[in-house]
């Protein structure tokens, strides 16, 4: 028997396919590397960027010059423009205002090969510094309303350059899941005096069933969402009460990064490498330390085509049960083969039956 | 500088990129057939599929089996069961019930390689009548709330047979998005005591300016919307007031099929055979007549890939300018080619520069 399942957040119902549930060997979308002959951000071609807005980089090495480790950079072609006002206005009924925002890019690393699962604990916690300082900078521009971090791995997901970057679109309004994510968390709120997401870390992990938990550590959990619209989804949650990111305390995000890192690694090794898209779901900029926001990352791999149809009528179908993608997620062994086509990369995964 | 508009009805921002806006020759995504072997939609091969729910035949050929113009049957693997009762119930904090519901096909003829627009007005218009008779009669199950009507057209939407058809998924629950078109509708008219989707076809068409109009008969309009969340997004809706598409007067279907075909072919022309998703949006089955809301059919095609961003933020990026996309769909001339590889078929349309 099919089941439908709410998602107790933003209302949504799921179809899960309790009964021929789609096995990590039952997709075969993977992200290949394409060894591109030019690339804008590897080390030596700074100069084809707009300048950097951040580097990591030692203090005698030349800013947009080689060195750095991590660099931020605004978007070449940005979809919203930094300068001007926001001139709301209406067209007839309609309503519109300027596309004022910023749009930047997180190089993530020098080396155009490496998978960023493959990169290490360290250098993935200073990624993640990178947006938090990004965030905490845009946030003084009282025109963006919202941080909107997210990655796209591999072409299938969106990616255009294939050298592994994260973007970042500050916007003056707030996007339309955020906006539900707020109204559901405060509706459940008013009634509970709780925190829903607060409430779903403690049933997927304290409560101790742990079945659709991936991993967890003592300040975060990586967990197969209950109504999951995805295969394999995975969101990873902070274990205490934050609102927003960038407000994590400082210490964490070293953390932070080993659970990132193992959940990425596992999905590369139960579904060889699939494309995904990445994105931090965090508080408003004015309104980043209430009480009934949970920032979260989530993680949907891009597995299945029947894309559209959820598109246009926000009804999805998730044909692995999210029990069962946790079970092959926990269960997965051995070291994540490399991305890039080094020996390994074309070998099975090794999944339970 | 580029555009953020709001959707009138759902409130969703969307990016308008009106600077470097897209051309129909920036796209690359087409349908081409694979003429598979084997086909369970084809004549012949009624005995591969559950029995038919509704055919249209001539009165003495033989109940599944060859003679029929168009073809309904329940869906060999329906995400939705037909058999059992709702069993409303809580898992924790969680909410789920038993996915029950029909999923049916509707097979829109008996040649493998036809388009669907290219098929003739009066067939298309018995492609709709069959929509109608299947709502109908669903409607009268009162564990099912919904009837979602969408065709995936091409594999890159998400097709998994290349034989022209649509799918009718009937839900105990309603879609997302249409509870937030319901909700959405229902606002306006608590403030402005009419129809908002009335009051966008009079902006649109009656108000003269046409600038994002496809086309339009005396009943019916085809337009890119203000708002569209994707480089040729067409919607067509009826000119009256009118919540549901299976209360349409009987007479109209033939006008509507017209305007269908002429979208899609120009669709077909402009963007040299796209994949799309086509979503009847209508009315929820207990609740079938209301002022506020107002059926339509909206079609997006699937030019590109940037799509889970969209899945995770609700936020999009449209690259094509409404204003232009319609402009180019209103210009573009010559019969269509064949989606086939018949002669035509991978010629340059021809557009507007």
């Amino acid at each position: 028997m099919p089941e439908l399942r709410k998602d107790p957040v933003v209302g949504r119902w799921v179809i899960i396919s309790t009964e021929r549930g789609r096995k990590p060997s039952d997709f075969s979308e993977r992200v290949e590397m394409k060894h591109a002959t030019f690339c804008p951000f590897c080390p030596g071609n700074e100069g084809t960027t707009p300048p950097e807005v951040l580097a990591y980089r030692p203090e005698n090495s030349p800013v947009n010059g080689p060195g750095w480790t991590v660099r931020v950079v605004p978007n070449k072609f940005p979809a919203l423009q930094i300068e001007g006002s926001i001139n709301r206005r209406a067209e007839g009924l309609y309503d519109k205002m300027n596309g004022i925002g910023a749009h930047e890019v997180i190089i993530e690393g020098t080396d155009h090969h490496v998978d960023f699962a493959d990169m290490s604990e360290e250098h993935i916690a200073s990624i993640l510094w990178a947006y938090r300082e990004r965030m905490v900078d845009l946030r003084k521009d009282k025109r963006l309303r919202y941080n909107l971090v997210f990655k796209n791995h591999g072409e299938a997901a969106g990616a255009s350059l294939e050298h592994t970057h994260t973007q970042l679109i500050s916007t003056p309004i707030l996007p339309k899941q955020v906006q539900e994510e707020l109204d559901g968390s405060l509706a459940y709120w008013q009634v509970k005096e709780r925190c829903v997401w607060c409430d779903i870390v403690e049933q997927e992990v304290a409560d101790g069933n742990g079945k659709r938990v991936v991993l967890a550590t003592p300040k975060f959990a990586s967990i197969v969402p209950y109504a999951a619209r995805f295969p394999f989804e995975c969101w990873i949650l902070p274990r205490e009460h934050e609102a927003a990111f960038e407000n994590q305390p400082a210490d964490d995000y070293k953390e932070l990064a080993g659970v990132l890192r193992e959940t990425l690694q596992r999905l590369n090794l139960a579904l060889n490498f699939p494309p995904y898209n990445l994105v931090v779901h965090t508080a408003p900029n004015r309104d980043s330390d209430h009480e009934y926001y949970h920032w979260h990352i989530e993680i949907m791999p891009k597995l299945t085509k029947v894309a559209g149809f959820e598109w246009g009528s926000g009804f999805y179908i998730n044909p692995t049960p999210p029990e069962d993608a946790a079970a092959y997620l926990r269960e997965v062994r051995g070291p994540a083969p490399k991305a890039d086509g080094a020996a390994g990369s074309t070998a099975s995964p090794e999944v339970p039956a």
